[in-house]
C-alpha cells in the first residue's frame, strides 16, 4: 500500500468549512491515484523537530495542565501534589534488536526508561501501562519472559501495573510504556530552570551503553557469519550491563536530598549528553561549558572504546542510553556535591551569548551537537 | 528471524538465583539454536485470557492504585479526586486500513476511542499523550493529517494535548494514546458493582460501525480489482460515519446527571455489546438477559445487514466498535431513564445462576457469548 493510495481515499470525504473538517459527506466520490499534497519526508525535520512541528500551538484548555510537551514528562496539577506522565515507544529493528536483546531484559529496560523519565522531573514513579503489539511468531512464554522483565523493573521501583494491553501485530514487536508519577508541586525539577553560573553535574558514569551496543552488533555480525563461533564478551560485563539492563537513577535524588541539595534543572540522559546539556541550555535560555576531562568514563567503557577506535569522549557525549542524571546546582552548593560519592562535576552555564562548548583536554573549544541517537535521521 | 534464535540468546545470561533474575553472567557462553521453552501459540489464550494470563498475581504496593487492569482505565488515588488513565494500541493491519480509513479520522478515533474510556468511569478526560510509529513511506503530511484528527478530537472533548512521541517504525503505522483524566472518588463507576435486578441499559444504536466496516471492506476489494469504478457507499454515510467517526458519549453522562440517575455499573461498548455485558455480569456475580426486540438498531444499519445478509442482532450483538455506554441502573429509577432520550432499557441483570441469555423475538433463550473483536483469534 502506498501513501499514494492512503490519499487517495482522503479524496472520497468532502469536507464543509463551516461544521469543522470532520463531516463525511458520500455524494460525489473521486478515486484518485496520485499525491495532491506536498511531500515532506520526515528525515527533513528530524525527530525532535518532527515532534515541534506536530505540537506547535498547542495551548492547554484544562487548569490541570501545568506542563505538556517539552520535559520529560507531562506535569499535571493534581492539588498539592502534581501528577507526573511519560510515555515511550520501543520498536523493534529501531530501539532494539532481538538477536541479542533478551526478553526480559528488553521488558525491564522498557520499564526503566520511562521510570527515568519520573526521576528525572524530581518524581516518584507509582503505576505503570504497557501496551504490547506483537506478531504471531511468538509465543505466550516469550510474552512471560517480556512481563517478567517489566515486573521485576516495578517490583525493584515499587512501581504498580494497572494497565495492559496486549495485540497481535502484522509483524515486529511494538512495546508503548506510560508511566504515572508524583511529586510535591515544589519539588518538581524542570529542564528550563538553570541558572546562569550554575554547575553542571552527572551521576555515574558516560558512554558505556553505547560501547555495549557496539560489542553486542559486532558478535552478532560474527554470529551470523558463523553460528559455531562462540560470541568474544569476555570481561566486558560492565558495558554489556549498561546496555541491556540500565537503571533508573532514583538513588541519586536521595542521595541529594540528603545532602540538602535541590538541582536548579534537571534530565536524564537518553540520547547523550550532548543531546540533554543543549535541551537544558536551550530551554533554560543559557550557554554552557563542558570540560573533556572532567566526564566519567568508566575503564571498561575506554577499553572498549580503544578496540573500537572510537574516541571514549565521543560515546560520553553521543553514546546516549546511559539513563543517568544531568543536573545543575547554585555554585553555592559546591561542597555538599562534592562530598557526595558518584556525582561528578563536569563544567559550568553561561550566558546564552557564550555559546555551548566543549574544551577539550588540550583546551581547544567545540561547539556541542546534538546528534544523539536520531532515529529519524537513521 | 525466528523465536528460537531469540530464545537462543536468553542463554547468554545465567542467572542466580539469590540475585533476582536479572544479574548478567557472561562467563559462559552457549549458543542454542532450538527452543528450550514449552510454546503456546497467542491464539490458544484468545485476548482476554491472554492479559489475565500476564497480570495474574499482581498486587499493588502504592496506596495511591485503586484500581489497576481490569476496567476500562485504571483508578488512582489521588486525594478527593481520582485520576484515571487509559491506554490503548491501533496497530495497521489489524485495528485499521489506511485503504479506506482517512488518516485524520483514524487520528480522530485514536483519541476518541481512549476518551471514551474514561467516559466509562464517569470521568472527564483532561490529558492526551501520543506515541506515533511510521515507516518513511509516510510524510510529515501524512503525519500532520493524523495530528489534525487527534487535535480536533481533543477540541472537541476539551483535552489537552500534552506528550508526542514520534518514532520510526521498519514497517506499518502503530498509534499508542494514553488519556488521563479525573473524577469525584464518589463519582467513579466500575464494571463490577451492578446488582440484581438493575436494568441494563443502552445509549444510541448497535451495530451500524460494524456495517460499516463491511461495507469499506467490500468497496475496498471492488476497487482493488478494478481502479476505475466508483466506489458505491451512497445513502450510507450514517454507517460510514459510525465506522470512521465514533464519538465518546461524554453527552450521556451529562444526561444521566440531570436525570438524578447514577448508574451502578459502566462500560463502554468496543467489543460488542456480547463481550461488554459480559464483563458486566461476571464482574458483578451475576447473570443477565438481553432482548432482542429491545436492541436499538438504526434503519441504515439494518438495511446494511439485509444487503449483506447478516442477522442485525448479530451486529449489534457482537460487531464492535459503537462506543456507546453499556450500563445498569437501580430498577427504581425506570421512570427517570425511560424519560432520557436516547437511551435505551435492553434487559436485566439477576442472579448468578441464571446465566447470561438473550431472549430472541420468538422467545428462544440463546446464550450470550464474546466473540468480539478477538483480535488474537483472527
Amino acid at each position: 500500500m502506498t501513501v499514494n493510495q492512503i490519499v487517495a481515499i482522503l479524496a472520497l470525504m468532502r469536507r464543509t468549512k463551516q461544521e469543522e473538517s470532520l463531516t463525511l459527506q458520500f455524494k460525489l466520490i473521486i478515486m484518485i491515484d496520485n499525491d495532491p499534497l506536498k511531500r515532506t519526508e520526515l528525515s527533513a525535520l528530524g525527530e525532535f523537530g518532527l515532534i515541534d512541528h506536530l505540537t506547535q500551538g498547542i495551548a492547554p484548555v484544562n487548569s490541570t495542565t501545568l506542563k505538556g510537551v517539552g520535559d520529560d514528562a507531562a506535569v499535571l496539577d493534581h492539588g498539592d501534589m502534581v501528577t507526573l506522565v511519560s510515555k515511550d515507544l520501543l520498536i523493534e529493528g529501531v530501539h532494539f534488536d532481538l538477536t541479542y536483546t533478551p526478553l526480559r531484559h528488553l521488558g525491564y529496560k522498557a520499564a526503566v526508561v520511562n521510570i527515568s523519565d519520573i526521576v528525572a522531573m524530581n518524581g516518584k514513579a507509582e503505576q505503570l501501562l504497557v501496551g504490547i503489539s506483537v506478531s504471531n511468531r511468538f509465543s505466550v512464554e516469550a510474552l512471560d519472559e517480556l512481563y517478567a522483565g517489566i515486573r521485576l523493573a516495578c517490583e525493584k521501583y515499587k512501581v504498580d501495573l494497572v494497565g495492559g494491553d496486549t495485540t497481535t501485530s502484522v509483524s515486529g514487536l511494538f512495546i508503548s510504556v506510560t508511566v504515572i508519577g508524583r511529586a510535591k508541586k515544589e519539588d518538581v525539577i524542570y529542564r528550563s530552570t538553570a541558572r546562569e553560573h550554575d554547575l553542571i553535574c552527572v551521576s555515574g558514569d558516560l558512554g558505556g551503553a553505547y560501547m555495549g551496543l557496539l560489542l553486542l552488533e559486532r558478535e552478532k555480525k560474527v554470529y551470523q557469519a558463523n553460528p559455531q563461533m562462540q560470541p568474544d564478551l569476555e570481561g566486558n560485563d560492565y558495558v554489556l550491563e549498561r546496555q541491556l539492563k540500565p537503571e533508573a537513577r532514583a538513588d541519586v535524588l536521595i542521595k541529594l536530598r540528603e545532602a540538602g541539595v535541590k538541582p536548579t534543572a534537571l534530565i536524564d540522559i537518553s540520547d547523550g549528553l550532548a543531546s540533554e546539556i543543549l535541551h537544558i541550555a536551550k530551554d533554560s535560555g543559557l550557554g554552557c561549558r563542558i570540560y573533556e576531562n572532567k566526564l566519567p568514563i568508566d575503564v571498561v567503557t575506554a577499553e572498549v572504546a580503544a578496540e573500537f577506535t572510537i574516541d571514549p569522549t565521543t560515546a560520553a557525549m553521543n553514546g546516549g542510553e546511559d539513563y543517568e542524571l544531568l543536573f545543575t546546582v547554585n555554585v553555592n552548593d559546591f561542597k555538599k556535591i562534592s562530598a557526595i560519592q558518584g556525582i561528578h562535576i563536569i563544567g559550568h552555564m553561561l550566558e546564552k551569548a557564550e555559546g555551548e562548548y566543549l574544551i577539550s583536554n588540550g583546551g581547544s573549544l567545540y561547539p556541542i551537537d546534538a546528534q544523539g541517537f536520531n532515529h529519524m535521521k537513521a
